[in-house]
Order: C-alpha cells, then sequence, then structure tokens
C-alpha cells in the first residue's frame, strides 16, 4: 500500500515536474520569438509613422482602423471584423497661443494647448488677469468675488516621491477634467491647468476634461501650459499678481461620426464559448504619434495572437484582440463592446489590457477574486527569469474594466511608470520614444500570461 | 511561566516592529529627499554638459577630478582627498574613417570609429579584402592562408534573446577585446569589430581592447563598426567577397599620465574602522558625454553621503565614497585603491558599485557568503513600495571587485538593463538620454542598502 502511494507519488511529481518544464519551455519559446522575429515594433513604426496622431473621428483614425483590420487579416485568425460604434469628433483647428502680458506690450509666449472637448475663445482671445490655485478647495475658498472675470490658473504638480507615477496622476488629474467646470461656476472666463507631467519641459500635455452639466453658454475654454511654463507663470505672478495672460484657440465640437473597433480571434479547440480578450486603444491624442498611448498596447496585443500562431500553440479557449476606438475622449469603443457581449450572452473569462505605454514590463494589476489572484501569483516562478515580479490586486484598464463580471479574471500590464507622464498626451509621444526591447518584452510577458490563463483553465 | 513567554514574545514582536517601522520611515525619508530634492540630476547635467567626455589622462578627466573634489568639499563630509594613480593616456586623434570599395571608385562610407588602445593605420590608410567571420574559432579554422594580408571582419551579434543584457554583452565581447591580437597572429592587415550594440543604428561603440603579448611591431589598427555598417557590409561581401574596405584612424598612445581617484568619508561614530564604499568610475570613454557610463555611477554614490546627510543619519561605521578613474582602459584606479587600503590594513567590510547605467533600479548583485546573502534577501519587504525586488547572488563591478576578501560583502547595482547597450561607449551616451526619477531612484535604493548594511551591522 505504501509503495503504490510512494509510487502514485513519484508518478504525479515526474508529471507535475514534466509539466513543469513544458510550461517553461513554452513560455521561453514565446519571449524568444518576440525577441528575435518580433513584429510589435515594426507595426507600430508603421501605425506611429505612416499613420500618426489618430484622435475619434479624424482621417487618421479611420486609417488605424483599416490598417489594423488589414494587418489582422493577414494573420490568418480565425475570424476578423469591424464592430460599428458612433464616437465624438473635437478637432483642435488651426490655432492655439497664449503670453503673459506684464505691462502693455511687455509679453512672453508660453506653450500652451486646448483640453480636449474644449470650447474655442472668441476669435480675438481672451485677455484677463489670473488667479493660481492648487485645488478645487481654495478655489471655492476664493468665491466668485475673487475670480469672476478671470483666468483660473490650476497649478498643482504632480507629487514627485510617489514611485507608481500613475498614482501621482490620480492626484493632479481632477484639474484637466474638472477645472473648467469649477472655475466656470464662479464666473472664470477661461482656466489653465499645469501639465500632468513629472519633468519640467516646454511640453504642453493635452487631455480629455468635461463640462460636466454646465449649459452650453456658460462654457469656458481650457488650455493646458508647459510644466516650465506654469514655472514661469507662477513666478512672474509672485512679483506681479496684476499681469495679464493672453489666450486663443480655435477647437470645436463637431457631431459624432462612425468608427469602428477592430476585432479578431483565434476560436478555442475546447471551450470556444470562454473568451480570453487582449487589447489596447487604437485612437490616441493629436500632438503626437500616439506610440507610447497606445500605439504600443494596440500593436502588443495583436502579437500575442502573432506569436500564439508563430510557436503553434492553439488555444483551447477562445482568444479574441480587440482594438478598441475612442479611449481618449468617449469610452465609446469600450462601452459599445460590452454591450455588443452582453446581448450576445458572451462569456469573457479573461481580459488583459496593455495601456500603461510600451517600458520594460514589471508585472501586472489584478482584478480578480482573492483565489484566482493567488492561483496568478502562483505562476511568477514562470516569470522570474523574464524579471517580472509584480503581480497586484487592482484595476484593469479602461477598456477592459467595463468586461468586469465576479467570475472573471481582467488584468492590466504594469509596465516601469518612470518615463511615462514625460511623454502622455503630447507633442512627444513619437515612435522615437520607443525602445524595441522594451516593446517587445511586454508582448511575451502578456502572451505569457494569456498562454497561462488558457493552458491552466483559471 | 507561559505567561511570561508570551509577555517576552510580545515585547519581543512589538520591539521588533518598532524597529521595523523606524527602518521603513528611514528608507521613505530617503526616496522621498532623493525624489523631491535630490542632486545627482544637476551634478550630472554638470558633468556631462559642462564637462563632457572624460578618458583618463585627458584634460576633462582633470576637470572631473577637480570637479568631484569640489563638490564633495561642499557637502562637508568629514574627509576628502586625492589619491594619486598614472594612469594611460591614448586618444583618439584627428580622424577616423572608413569605406567599402565595391569596385573602384564606387564607395560606400560606414561609422566607425578606433577602439581605445589600437594604434593607427599609416597614413594612407589600408586598403583591404575582407574576410567576416563570427568568432575565433572560425578564424583559426580559415587560417593564416586565408587571412592573411586581409581585413578580419568580427560580426557576431549580440544574443537579443537573453533578458539580461549583461550577458549578451559578454557572449560578444571578446571579439572587440581580443579580435586585434588573434587576426594580427594570422597575419592579417587590420580589424573591423561590429559595434557591441543590441538595436540597429549608425553609431559606432568604442571600449577597451588588448593586444594581449603581440610584439608592437606586429600590432594592427582596430576599429568598431556601427551595427547598421556591420549589416550593410556583410550583405555586400555576400554579394562581391573581393570588395574591398579602407580604414583610416591616426589614434596614438602617449606615456602613462598623473591623475587621481577621488575620495571623501563620513567617518563611523561607533566603528570608525570598518568602511563601508560605495562608488562609481569617473572616468568615460571619449565619444559622448558618459553620462550613462558612468556618471550616472558617480553622481548616485555621491548622492548616498549627501542624502545621509540631508536626512540626519549618521552611520556607525565610516562610509566612503570612491569615485574611480581610468576603470576604461586600465583599471589603473581601483588596483591602486585596494593596494593603498591593504598596505593601511584597512577594514573594507562593504562596497556598492553603480556602473550599469542610470535607469530604474531593479535590485542588486551581491558577492558575499550564502549567510549573508540571505540576511540581504531577508530585507526585501523593505524594498517593496519601491519595486526593488532582484536580490541576487553575483559580481558586483569591475572596481569595487578588487576589495573581496572571505568576509565581507561586494555588491552591484542593477538597473533596468534594456537600454544600456543602445548608448554604452558611443556618441549617444549624453544626458539627454538620462531620465531623472530613473536615476534619483538609483540613488536612493543605494542609500537605502549602505543604510541597512550599516543599520544591522551585516
Amino acid at each position: 500500500m505504501k509503495k503504490i502511494s510512494l509510487l502514485l507519488l513519484l508518478t504525479f511529481g515526474m508529471l507535475h515536474a514534466q509539466q513543469d518544464v513544458q510550461v517553461e519551455d513554452q513560455i521561453k519559446s514565446i519571449y524568444s520569438t518576440a525577441l528575435l522575429n518580433g513584429q510589435s515594433y515594426p507595426w507600430l513604426e508603421h501605425l506611429s509613422n505612416q499613420i500618426g496622431g489618430r484622435l475619434s473621428g479624424s482621417l487618421n483614425a479611420e486609417r488605424a482602423v483599416e490598417w489594423g483590420k488589414e494587418e489582422l487579416d493577414a494573420l490568418g485568425l480565425d475570424r476578423v471584423w469591424l464592430q460599428p460604434v458612433m464616437v465624438p469628433k473635437w478637432i483642435r483647428g488651426t490655432f492655439e497661443y497664449a503670453h503673459i502680458e506684464t505691462s502693455p506690450g511687455n509679453t512672453i509666449n508660453v506653450p500652451v494647448c486646448a483640453l480636449g472637448g474644449s470650447v474655442a475663445t472668441p476669435l480675438a482671445g481672451i485677455r484677463a488677469e489670473v488667479i493660481e490655485v492648487q485645488d478645487f478647495e481654495a478655489l471655492k475658498k476664493l468665491g466668485k468675488k475673487e475670480v469672476e472675470g478671470k483666468i483660473v490658473f490650476f497649478n498643482r504638480p504632480m507629487q514627485a516621491d510617489l514611485i507608481n507615477t500613475f498614482n501621482a496622476y490620480s492626484g493632479c488629474v481632477d484639474q484637466r477634467y474638472s477645472g473648467a467646470e469649477e472655475a466656470a461656476r464662479l464666473g472664470a472666463v477661461a482656466v489653465i491647468v499645469r501639465s500632468v507631467n513629472l519633468r519640467l519641459d516646454d511640453f504642453p500635455h493635452t487631455g480629455s476634461m468635461s463640462y460636466g452639466k454646465l449649459s452650453i453658454r456658460k462654457r469656458i475654454p481650457a488650455s493646458a501650459i508647459s510644466t516650465n511654463g506654469a514655472e514661469l507663470l507662477s513666478s512672474m505672478l509672485a512679483l506681479n499678481p496684476k499681469l495679464s495672460f493672453y489666450l486663443k484657440q480655435n477647437c470645436k465640437n463637431l457631431p459624432d461620426v462612425q468608427s469602428y473597433n477592430v476585432v479578431g480571434e483565434i476560436t478555442g479547440s475546447e471551450k470556444p464559448d470562454e473568451i480570453m480578450v487582449v487589447g489596447g486603444h487604437l485612437d490616441s491624442w493629436d500632438l503626437g504619434d500616439g506610440a507610447h498611448d497606445d500605439g504600443a498596447g494596440v500593436v502588443q496585443s495583436m502579437e500575442v495572437l502573432r506569436l500564439f500562431k508563430t510557436i503553434g500553440y492553439q488555444p483551447k479557449r477562445t482568444l479574441r484582440v480587440v482594438l478598441f476606438m475612442n479611449e481618449e475622449n468617449g469610452m465609446r469603443g469600450a462601452t459599445e463592446y460590452a454591450a455588443v457581449a452582453k446581448s450576445n450572452k458572451e462569456n469573457h473569462v479573461f481580459a488583459l489590457e496593455s495601456d500603461a505605454g510600451g517600458f520594460t514590463p514589471r508585472g501586472f494589476s489584478i482584478d480578480s477574486t482573492p483565489e484566482k489572484l493567488a492561483v496568478i501569483q502562483s505562476w511568477e516562478p514562470y516569470f522570474e527569469p523574464y524579471l517580472i515580479h509584480l503581480f497586484v490586486k487592482g484595476g484593469s484598464g479602461a477598456d477592459v474594466g467595463h468586461l468586469k463580471t465576479d467570475a472573471n479574471v481582467l488584468a492590466g500590464l504594469r509596465p516601469d511608470s518612470q518615463r511615462y507622464f514625460d511623454y502622455h498626451h503630447a507633442a512627444n509621444d513619437t515612435f522615437d520614444a520607443i525602445n524595441k526591447r522594451e516593446l517587445e518584452l511586454g508582448a511575451a510577458t502578456m502572451a505569457s500570461l494569456v498562454y497561462l490563463i488558457d493552458y491552466f483553465s483559471l
């Protein structure tokens, strides 16, 4: 009896060890293929340099949709399709310009850019005194008397001693998103927002903003100023609180237009009704090429399916890549994808998003039950040779977050975050800021997690 | 009895928890100070942009010595001094030039740079046929008959599927270091070496080389070619094995000159005879500014002492910063420092080197007994909030490695390695390739380890 137990144990141990080796080999093969014969980098080169910035509703966004579908078609997937979705169309217009005027005729230009969704200034621009605040509380304390007729300048910097720069982002982004609404309620004529950037430089960073429930006639122009510009304006205000600021921009909101999510899938060999999604967003802001945000996530997600094809791994479940449209200023693609999935009663057991830049991957944040998180954490040894060490509980991503159920697992790739906000939503988010190996490692890391989820049927 | 044990256990537990909190607070203070009020970045800006490339024996190297001493003096350390050391002096000269000639007059320029220590070509240059090889074994197989009178082209690329790029470097660098010696023994007239760079680009990467025991008259010129240049040459050789290569360079070896290690210390409050060293190398190659190699290590090491001063932590042991001279082409500074330490019977209990670039720190490689390594690994939870996760057995660094004893602990900072060889020894190793936060995180990570070593008297 004892002998049999021992034999069973040994056999089980050997099988287990064999399985381990098989899994290790498969993951090694994923990483080697990504690094030696990867496609993510040339794909991103095309998306960034040949197509470029692709704000929802723009011609470039439609080019990106066509390109995405063509490339997925060429991979020989089981199914590729476009999922229609109406998206907002905001255009930057033909000029945006600002200066500080210390005395009549004495002006210093500062780099600004309209925030996405902002209204224009009058054609002749706006000239007004400036009131600098750090947050909404300080603004409200000042009250209508101090704010009315002025330009409100939100100048709270990102907190540099937070290690994860996304936490520093969260601590600041309210100024950009709701600053115009809050200031307009107190009678301000415009808002200038310090760029959400940890570095001192000359790039203004755009991003989405909302007027909330403010009626159309109460909406005021909102513009971002570079961090160096913000520092300059603040120091000049300290010397002369009565200085004027001049702002001119002719951005515009237009009616919604037709666009698409791009979707492709490999049908599962054993459980085709269980769907695993990998995705990023195809739209980007208009100032740069959107190489990091989120061209990187797009090509890494596409690469996951290509890697599976290349190494010959046939997933048991259906593996779907979704290139979401309109993450930046409306989230319409993600909302539509989730709505269609729900109405089709699709079972999304897993979804993984890459939307934090194409930098060296460090791990994942996982949105699941504690039990499933523990299973994923038990896979850490498989990732150790690739220096992937972060498996933390946390949000997945803005796009795949819409697919959350009690049972499924959502995840977000977590690359090194130190450089992300140097480029985020600015004119320097371009292909040259991408390191080929870092991008490829991200794709391989995503593919490895998807593989493990599929292989162990989590 | 049981109650007393429980009480003791609780008291011990509470003391332990209190100590934990104190240590955690101190480390938090180190990181916050480095990120909010760091000095490493402005220091590196000066060293890179105001002084620049500083090859041993150059005027810039002497400027760097003066600058280092001045800055350490300004920190109010207990002792700052220059340690004399004679260093080699090799100069690049006034030209280096190469082209591929497919037929008479039909030439294509390729980017090259002389390897450090190489002899010049004749003034009129060298024109010869090229023989391409991947390694010394292949070269020896070809033999004198195939090699004599030709230029040997070593073209083994770095292995891209190795995750740690330093392993890929180790697998290639023999071509650069000993290629000329090996080829000269078979009668070659010059060597061209593929730059040790994972990326395809147009920067030739220099680096040290040696003629071994080859007599002076047998020495042949050695030059690095950019990776794009290497790919071009290789593909053209495939089409026309008889093409000529033309190389011209007038670099020169001069007699040794006087230089210095720069040393500063905070005297230990309890055990002044136990010395802890942090260091990097002050010299750099001449093509870029040496911002990553090893300006970063220099300013991070200086920052460790400044951080201790700023947060008011008085080390129990003596903490010494050493800015080593001549790591790149002779290691004279490290050799001299170790020799003086030995003759003075100094007890170096710990030494930490930063010489792997100013990128996001991932952890340390530790050269110590398994017991001491285990103690350091037990500190991992202190580092977790800062995403420092690598505590592996391994070499420390080229400079502090000379201080090894059976009892002491040596360590090397291990930053993310993906981008390092894009810049290593090339003209693009400049200040703009440095990210402020990544640099600062490295300094804080070093300071935290030194603090723990000191606090727990490891």
